[in-house]
């Protein structure tokens, strides 16, 4: 077992475009807290919105933060009381910590917990990191059938499964994905994994719906040629991926009787909601935040290999080349999961 | 027991504006049919609206129709083969008939029918008449608890009903209810036969909002004095019955963490939604479109007192007066619920 | 198109342990009934109990009966109001039709319906005949992909559809399967199809249990050398298809917290119920009766490749050998689901 | 504020039938805690068994043990982190401890933990003591509508609310309840309060009977002089609250299709379950273990006057006279509730 440093590197956000490698002390485990050895952590859209803006909605970015919220690592450290894990356990990384005692937390919805300490989120340190700490019960064993890349991955997983439990995706399920980025893409597996025999995805870029295809779409949709409007398929569930408000509203126009919306894209304050049409054919309308409890399904699903999740790495990059993996997508169409490998940047 | 005539009176709307008694045929009931002699029909701002406009949505009024939705009445004929009522029942209507074999009907959605006839909406006709028949299966026996008035208003207390299960309205409940017109005051109580135990009803008509407290609402907003976004109360169930577009968003950003919305009122095409609200608070959005298994239920409430539905007609009126029913709520803010008395019409 | 004949052969239960083929006239559809040509009809544990008892609980056998509920065949006749099949479609046939109209019926479990006519049940004649009618919208379209053996046994296929939905089963749940006849060889794959992720099987039939393992249980439980209470497995359902009254108790003493139980087998009028494990736990027990609206997605499932019903078939019989058919498994321990080809007995 | 003492009294269970007053260190709150001064304690049916037999099933008595679990009081100190409560703030106490971290905890069934300190339960002492400590957010505030020793029963309350969510009580419901102690008296109170509009309750003692019409049975049967078999009421839900094992497999015979069956009276390690009735009418059957999520709710019916818990209390006792408390019941058949209250002691 390789020896703790007194220090290690991270990558800090210290303004808009402005990342930094910077060294610091690394953090000590509180009692039930385990120390982890970051192995791989993937860049999110959101770690993108908050280097362009510095901002997501109300959550603003005021000190130096460290971005990242997908990661995977080893167990190297625990805190006094924790028991969950041995020294040397690979591990995923569920990366919003709750209070575990408000309203929220009790009924089993910790997501919507106001106390809520999510990874990369300000003003909380995120996992662009050699090391991190977390309550040992967030980190999840992980299986050798998973590599470090896939456990990281197990978050946007995560956000597939949250969604398909929302809308009820099951056996004989007809689903309607609209955008095939990295959460279409999971959200098109796990809509697989839950039954669904008819999954269509929409998108404007070729690369994104061949490989949709690949991953279990059973038709896709290129709406930059094709209008959403004149398919003949009538989903009874919309997983929206897209965030593009007029698009959002086209699609739910197309989801029939008693069907379930779910709108996981981020869209904006406000989006046109065609409300005649919601209740005449008295659709469930929802949306996401986060998840909660979706990492046991999430490792059963990977670990079985219903969900294929090394296939959306498409570029990785060391600690000191975060910068690279937060802008690649601007240039490179052919992104799709960029993947940050904080253990390389020392070599 | 009355000798059935061979003609009887309807009130015909003609076109836009124009509403007639004409003389017609009894009909006759069907196998599985009874003929009901109608004794009092509710009012609802649907047919004001079709008086109005000629037309909801795609529903046009082609031919000369009949309107009225909400009846009560007595059976006073039955077909060869029904056998649900004796002669001489008194019943409440449940004004719409679907096939019940599609998916529709199968799966307990029977509202959601493609094939679904409903009264007083093209091209089948209403209840403003002396005598309508019915699928026996959907007329019910009412106890001698209720009138007549009470057991036509059984339908718009469907209404509630349904859309407080829409809501999962239950004990300990915290509901807001915009705009407290029929729909609205019948949501106010059914929130509070629910287990309901704040309920805030918000209008701009003070003699409503009267009515609404009186009715069981804890608290009411008079939304043209005071600005609801300024109300300290966070519900987790808005019943929205205004469909005034700015007031929905405006109400559904009120609604807390995992709240449900359920909108009931008309509201056109579209509204505008707020998305990152509905997100970042995973609120549940859906429509009613009627109804479905209510009767039983609003059966029990009104016969056990829980709610009360005579309180809530404010005028009564002769079959040859159905367009003064359909205009006084124009001239007459004391207007609740009009309900039309077919059998004084001959008088 | 063969030309219809004006009678047909049907084998016949005349008494216990009595069949015999008969000539009787072929039926006519009523106004919304299909006439089909039956193609093949599976042979099920209950047929086998009324040739074997006469009855089934409050079912009695008090007139000649026709058996057999699990048949596939082509439409070739068509009542006058009938639309929904063009003649040469092959079709399922979901052998019970009920009234439609009843309050079990209008709330979408017509399984309960009292009124309920079910195939090879008295009174009602069943499907071991070269034709029968139906209601059309009890016949399902059958894709080119599923054989007619296959589309008949859509029809156990449906107990193992409504077994996993009453359970809940989803992708990563721990499923255990108690008998490995047919019904728990479909259980075990729709289980699987329902994303669970641990599927234990136990029968005392080492081919059976063979069988369990290649159509999808993780593990195999013989326990007629095993104890099931030695294993370290807990599942969260238990789907009973055993009937056997102390194996159920048993099997419920290892359904973990909020787990659920399913009693799909027949076990006669009383058995223990564990109900310290059931409180400390709060399992949530109840059986199945049939199933509802449970085609479209066995055809979903059967269609996409996730469930093989012609694998189950190890034995096939024309009308004459009927009897062999319902006695052959006393016989043979290596009979999974014998097949009645009914048009191969006229050859 | 009353000057808090060193040492306190507490009533300890020293082994079977043997019951007397120590004197005892007040309790140090820890960091998130509150020190409470006991006002009322419910004595409960469990103490009972306790002070009788030494143990419950697996929970045995091998320390003394201080019993009580349905406490109500004031806080009178806070731990270093606790903000919850102000000092001389009254509150009601749920009784039991989760983890708060386990996967039972975070899906929202706390009741399930297997951490889970639950007061009076080996080896965790109870309420029958001047003072105790809780933790902050398992004490909740009552308004002054509630006396203290209906804020004590707030507890078996919070039974009967989690019985009717279980059972899924609503408007409309037709609710048998099997004997009517504390529990059923409480249930008969709550099934009222969701919507239930009959409510039929059994018991064999006529003064029990008598108080559950009062509180809202709309009808009784006394089942030493009349066989509940012959009554004709149907029931879609049962709530079993006598534990009798051959009186629940009758009760469950009563229940119609699709009903539910909530087992909350403790009737040892097995009881009959009818089968063939339970599958034939598809009937849930749970039971319940403590609640989840309950307070609010119960607060919210005890403040707004929908149940009467002071209406149950029918002896009080001081905490010297906690074994008159337990064993009162054998003698005196009005006994319905007694309470103990902790600061008479000291007088």
């Amino acid at each position: 077992m390789k020896k703790i440093p007194r220090t290690m590197k991270v990558s800090v956000l210290r303004g808009v475009g402005e990342v930094a490698v910077e060294e610091r002390p690394v953090p000590e485990p509180g009692p039930r807290e385990v120390l982890i050895r970051v192995t791989a952590v993937g860049a999110c859209g959101s770690d993108v919105h908050y280097y362009e803006h510095g901002r997501i909605g109300d959550f603003v970015v005021r000190e130096p933060l460290v971005l990242g919220h997908e990661p995977a690592g080893v167990v190297v450290g625990r805190g006094s009381e924790a028991r969950a894990h041995e020294i040397g356990q690979r591990v995923a990384l569920e990366p919003g910590v709750p209070c575990s005692t408000c309203e929220q937390c009790t009924i089993g919805q910790y997501n919507l917990c106001p106390e809520m300490r999510f990874f990369g989120t300000p003003p909380v340190d995120g996992a662009f990191a050699e090391y991190v700490v977390l309550r040992e019960d967030f980190a999840y064993a992980v299986p050798d059938e998973l590599s470090d890349e896939a456990a990281g991955l197990l978050e946007p997983l995560s956000v597939g499964v949250w969604s398909c439990r929302k809308a009820s995706v099951g056996p004989g399920a007809r689903v309607l994905i609209t955008g095939a980025g990295p959460i279409g893409l999971v959200a098109t597996q796990t809509a697989r994994a839950f039954g669904a025999t008819e999954i269509v995805v929409t998108d404007i870029n070729p690369t994104r719906l061949a490989l949709a295809a690949e991953l279990g779409a059973t038709s896709t949709i290129d709406v930059s040629e094709e209008d959403l409007a004149d398919s003949a398929f009538e989903p009874d569930v919309l997983l929206e991926c897209s965030g593009a408000p007029r698009a959002i509203s086209a699609a739910i126009r197309k989801v029939g009787r008693a069907g379930r919306v779910v709108l996981i894209g981020m869209g904006g304050d406000e989006i046109p909601l065609p409300l005649a049409h919601v209740q005449a054919n008295e659709l469930e309308v929802t949306g996401t935040f986060r998840y909660a409890n979706t990492w046991p399904t999430a490792i059963a699903l990977a670990a079985g290999g219903d969900v294929d999740l090394d296939r959306l790495v498409t570029h990785r990059f060391g600690l000191a080349e975060v910068e690279r993996a937060l802008t690649i997508a601007k240039t490179d169409p052919g992104v799709i999961k960029p993947v940050v490998l904080p253990q390389v940047a020392r070599a």
